[in-house]
């Protein structure tokens, strides 16, 4: 169904707050994680770090350790030991789970006095394969710490044990009156990961990213210790912020056990757009003009071009009538009062059509009482990479970029990623500066993957930008990340490492380069 | 001149943005730096560290190292040696001012082969003596490294030397239609050591922490290393967060050279009023209902006590007829659509009209051209400090508690705070939940600290608070940070400073406790 324009001005285009969520995953649930390859065998020229090999004495111990809380079975460990993705297998012989700090920590003495390597695994959403074993590391699970430990509506903060999942804790904050500012497609994401991930998600520019937010973490260092950062303030300059180290550590300095959030108030309308435009000239165009009349209440700015869309329109025929356009703005603003919300849209649509920046705009099926329809359109953004992997093989790259030299990138790789590749699809996060790139192909060659790390890696480090923007580097861009590092930053990082896990138990094979 | 409520809330309290900020100085410039009291003699429990002596050679060294620009001058080191708030005093032999990375490094790298203490030194402007010798440390200015690197206004994001001041910054994001997220009392300090410092301001719940606004630093280790972090990328996850190490940590671990900012679009009005009220609950109630009114466009609630106004209004008797009352509110809106804006300020007035929260309001002579307007109801707020000590000596805290604690510590300090305190005045940053606590004598006593910081930290830490909310320890508050941190936490410090600063040359008795 398409809506006039002029109608969609006129219409209300309110949502909910919550609901600007998208509700898939990005999961391709029909491919079998048993029909994943071993990642030891995908990858053979790793080396096995070295570790001892868990006994049965040792999961006994683990098991003690746990109160009964582990997992042995190997089809039930399947899913533990395979990624989000289903492109990744470790052989881990166990997933024990913790239910306090203390037992974290009597698993991790053991561990490091046992030298067992571990994997952290909050939901097992790392999209770069960072929470699943890549040989046989003991998987210790956050799943069971899963209490809201405190929610200050006055103070606008919420403290929770690292296992909450962000459906849970987006709705624990509602009803205080708060946002909580982490807002990922996969809401089943564990908080704990998320930070150690540094996950941010679409609306960082608006409700800040993580190193801003966290304002207090409990993590369970290698050897057992508890380091208690833990705070609800939302300043504390009492000594060095070593918490800090942790967020965006990937699980390899130490596990997180509780964090702490700064919440803003939350806003009470919704409202999304999407309009079509005839080159990425006029998509940054239409972001400065967004920028500059919504202003505070802007929360997302998302571009997609043609091959980005027309994948997900293959795939989901009933895609609400979107028509075929070279570049789609998606525009998302978040208020405290309707009315106003809705007349700096108005003005801003109006200010667009006046530039003749905008060939026409769509907003799904105007029905007010649909409590979906912001979904819908954030549907669309959400499920391109999906729909390019249920039809083909897909090199998913996910860079920061200054915005100019984004699409010609994309250009240059139609040109220079090879004939294999058929599609390349991009979209973006505009106001993070952060653009995702789809290269689609019929099948999986290690051989491209090198050719295209490359390319990728040569352009971005070129324009100053950063090779994985949010995802983090976990398995997959292990040696990409070291391409954007300064030797300085590389041997510090080492120092770092070596600082609190000595051994080297901590998540191995993750974020290091394999040569370092 | 009083204005009734009514006209406030009809006519336009519009002002512009970057006159939201006071342009008064906390310091008392009566008082001579000659005057001040060697440090080392009024702490004569303070042992100097094992450093070397810088020699004539030494000097002549260094000297040849910054190409000349070196200061040795007995008088004219006065103002390095002495402190912003003119109380402590050190003995440093000279201040070196490099003006290239490279000469920051070369005159490191000499120091620390020579086993030579440093401090790094910006605009001086810390409230702790975070920037000035305790002893006869070498002092390395920032103040030649002085220049804008990039602003990219798509990106919004603004890259400089670390000598730059906030009000240079100020300036420079606002061409570019860019808001710089640091907004201090005090314009003239320098962005290395506002980093270095993890000062955030009165804006901080609107705009961000530095945490999550430094998206880039280039630091100079104590070796003469450079560490380059740099990105102009909001979103980089390719590895550790090693930045963040030194956000925060006061010189302590190396020396800032290149700092890169994310800057949101500039707001283009600034409304601020102010409300009186009758207990501390009211205002709470009309900081919840502002939060809950206002939304995205509050930039700012704060709360000032009668002590502390009418300090103001004794020492400055045109204080625009600001009534005495029990508490204050100023509250401050930046947005993008001024109609709006007002609109909801109105809103948020009558309800609290209406729910009889407040007594009146008054926002000053109500002249629609006067472009000083906004500064002057802040200038009240920001020059409570000089007021008290221009009429007494004043022990200082900046904490942050939970709300509901805070005023319940002022008033038991009015009873236990001892015969020799003649007032007790507080104002906060209601929206960070930092406290700030003047305690007036007629003169200092150092057995009154002792006793005050005894009673401030043991309650402050019993609620969760941090005995240094905005200011950093520094040399004044070396001692108290301690107590809010886990021993743990307190290894933690000391193995990054011994990792990074393995001679402690670098801002030594500083950020950590005298017994560490």
């Amino acid at each position: 169904m398409r809506v006039p324009l002029t109608r969609c001005l006129l219409g209300s285009l309110r949502g909910q707050p919550g609901q600007a969520r998208a509700l898939f995953t990005l999961q391709d649930h029909s491919k079998k994680p048993s029909s994943v390859p071993l990642t030891k065998e995908s990858f053979k020229q790793l080396r096995r770090g070295d570790f001892a090999e868990a006994t049965p004495d040792d999961l006994s111990k683990l098991k003690e350790l746990v109160k009964g809380r582990i997992e042995t079975d190997k089809d039930d460990l399947l899913k533990h030991n395979c990624d989000w993705m289903r492109t990744l297998r470790g052989s881990s012989p166990c997933v024990v789970f913790p239910k306090t700090t203390e037992e974290v920590s009597a698993v991790l003495k053991y561990c490091s006095s046992r030298r067992l390597a571990v994997v952290p695994q909050g939901a097992n959403t790392s999209l770069v394969g960072g929470s699943v074993p890549v040989f046989d590391e003991v998987i210790i699970s956050t799943k069971e710490l899963d209490d809201i430990i405190d929610i200050d509506a006055d103070g606008g903060t919420l403290s929770c044990e690292a296992g909450c999942s962000l459906k849970t804790l987006e709705k624990k904050a509602r009803k205080k009156h708060l946002f909580f500012p982490v807002d990922l497609y996969i809401r089943e994401a564990q908080i704990g990961g998320v930070v150690a991930a540094d996950m941010a998600g679409p609306r960082t520019a608006r409700y800040g990213n993580l190193h801003g937010n966290v304002l207090g973490l409990e993590v369970v260092l290698p050897d057992g210790t508890v380091l208690n950062s833990m705070s609800n303030m939302r300043k504390d300059n009492t000594g060095f912020d070593l918490k800090q180290m942790f967020v965006g550590s990937e699980g390899s300095l130490g596990i997180i056990t509780k964090v702490s959030m700064a919440c803003p108030p939350r806003p009470k309308f919704i409202n999304v757009a999407m309009v079509y435009t005839e080159s990425f000239d006029h998509v940054l165009e239409i972001m400065r003009l967004a920028k500059e009349q919504l202003g505070e209440i802007m929360s997302a700015c998302e571009f997609m071009d043609n091959d980005a869309v027309m994948s997900v329109k293959q795939k989901h025929l009933t895609m609400w009538g979107v028509p075929s356009k070279p570049y789609y703005v998606l525009i998302e603003t978040a208020g405290h009062c309707d009315m106003h919300d809705e007349e700096k849209l108005k003005f801003l649509f109006n200010l667009l059509k006046d530039k003749d920046l905008i060939m026409d705009g769509q907003i799904g099926p105007l029905n007010y009482d649909d409590p979906t329809f912001v979904e819908r359109l954030w549907n669309i953004n959400g499920r391109i990479l999906t729909a390019l992997s249920s039809t083909g093989n897909v090199y998913h790259y996910d860079v920061s970029m200054p915005h100019s030299m984004q699409y010609p990138l994309v250009q240059k790789l139609r040109q220079e990623a090879g004939s294999d590749i058929t599609k390349v699809a991009s979209f973006g996060h505009l106001l993070d500066g952060n653009l995702h790139i789809a290269l689609q192909s019929e099948s999986f060659s290690a051989d491209t993957l090198d050719r295209l790390d490359q390319l990728i890696t040569e352009n971005v480090t070129a324009a100053g930008g950063a090779v994985s923007a949010e995802l983090g580097c976990g398995f997959k861009s292990r040696n990409l990340g070291a391409h954007c590092k300064d030797p300085v930053e590389m041997k510090l990082m080492r120092d770092v490492k070596k600082m609190l896990d000595p051994q080297g138990i901590m998540n191995p094979y993750k974020v290091f380069p394999d040569s370092q």
